[in-house]
């Protein structure tokens, strides 16, 4: 069935080993990821944003390895482990790389230990209205762009639409994140969704911004964002973008969670090639909601 | 192309046309919603659990009404106006269900004047944890229970997959979502979600719980629930699900939202014959991420 299985490199490489290898030791709090997913890469940002100590668990989210199943019957990664409980503490897994990073930003919430909250918590009206206008964002990416990333890289000349379909569907659900970016204002005081202070909203997408040369090196045409000068009405707007994605991959937690570029040409070819085994792959190529 | 846009009547009855009557007494924070729209009525339950002044604007999300339009140019509902900004206020629009939902509980917070949190609120270890579990649930419901409804009411013969698949699918995540409520103990205290405390959880299901009915009366073999003494192994799965099931349909915010029933019949014949030109509709036809 699925040659990934046994083709799959078993551990991250480059920055991303570093920081495993710093992480090695047994410890409660247990990140269970595999080092190409980018739903693995979320939760380890958060979790290197904040230097929460923690212990991190390289798992093939193909194989389904009994004791990863013991923690997480349904073998999603990433999987976060925790002790929860007083007195007797008790092992509990959360998934879904959503709930994990607010998991991780309200669970490690003291500013002056691990740095600013990743979504504003407060309770004041402005924060309130800020904290759902940063949950919208992060539904768009949610389900307008990673669906979006994976239908045009899954896009092969047998589908049934043209590969223009999907760049265009998949670009129109960037553009509008940009857009935000500049309607909001954010702009004027720093490169992040909200402008000088980064947040989840970043995190959520900058896995798929660093994963965008996939899309250039293996689809024809690539992820096609017009050139500087060739914008028309969207000059500003994917100005924006440009802000925002060239500090993105330039964010210490994003690049210390990264391995060799060469590893993820490698992993993703069967995404390119639509043959992948994945959830998140089978899911595109089914035509269903992503898992 | 839809005639659903001239057929669909333009108001809620019964219990929620009582409702829509109290509050249609121009406010600044606004409710805009179709009646039959379930991810309006989870926003709407929220708004009357806990008893917050609000109006309630009826609208035809097929037509795309100038005035809503320049409210929220993505023409989704619920959408829901708010007013935020110290002094001069502006006028903001939130949509997506779980967005509004999770606002209305963190705006009107004083239990003393809006009752119990709808999520668990505390930040003790326990409260983040269980608060955790309740997003991983409110996930389950959104990516699993509700793209599955939509599958099996919007099957119709012409499909490549016999009517039995979509049903098991359904049920395997109504399943999943009533062994959790087994599995954490919850049934010992209450019949909600989290036991004796009515929460954000149950909210989010329970317009889908009152459409049931739906699938019974226009797909062969209907819902598929296995009748109490047909339940195998999972006797006591589907028992907790019959208590949920008893107790959500009973609640008084999700009855005083709910029309008569003969009209939800009409209003959901072209989702049965799988020509409804909803978003949701589409998205489900097209095999596509619900929007």
């Amino acid at each position: 069935m699925s040659t990934i299985d046994t083709t799959l490199l078993p551990h991250p490489t480059g920055a991303a080993a570093t920081l495993a290898a710093a992480h090695a030791t047994p410890h409660p709090l247990q990140l269970y990821g595999g080092w190409f997913c980018p739903f693995v890469q979320r939760a380890w940002i958060v979790l290197a944003e904040k230097r929460v100590p923690h212990q991190y668990v390289e798992i093939n989210p193909y194989k389904k390895e009994p004791h990863f199943l013991a923690l997480n019957p349904r073998g999603l990664v990433p999987t976060l482990a925790v002790e929860v409980g007083g007195g007797e503490k008790k092992r509990r897994a959360l998934y879904e790389s959503t709930v994990i990073c607010e998991y991780l930003d309200e669970s490690y919430s003291d500013e002056g230990q691990y740095g600013a909250r990743l979504l504003p918590a407060g309770s004041g009206e402005g924060e309130v209205y800020e904290r759902a206008r940063c949950r919208l964002w992060i539904n768009h990416v949610v389900t307008r762009v990673v669906p979006g990333f994976y239908r045009l890289l899954q896009h092969t000349p047998e589908k049934g639409y043209p590969i223009e379909e999907a760049r265009t569907e998949f670009l129109k659900g960037v553009r509008e994140f940009a857009r935000e970016m500049v309607d909001s204002g954010s702009g004027k005081s720093g490169p992040w969704f909200l402008g000088e202070r980064f947040s989840l909203v970043d995190v959520m997408l900058a896995p798929w911004a660093k994963r965008l040369f996939l899309i250039d090196h293996y689809k024809p045409g690539g992820v096609g964002i017009p050139k500087k000068g060739e914008r028309g009405e969207d000059e500003e707007v994917w100005a924006r973008w440009d802000e925002w994605f060239g500090a993105i991959v330039e964010r210490e937690s994003v690049k210390a969670t990264w391995s060799e570029e060469e590893k993820y040409i490698e992993a993703y070819k069967r995404y390119a090639e639509d043959t992948t085994q994945s959830e998140v792959g089978q899911a595109t190529r089914q035509g269903r909601s992503l898992p």
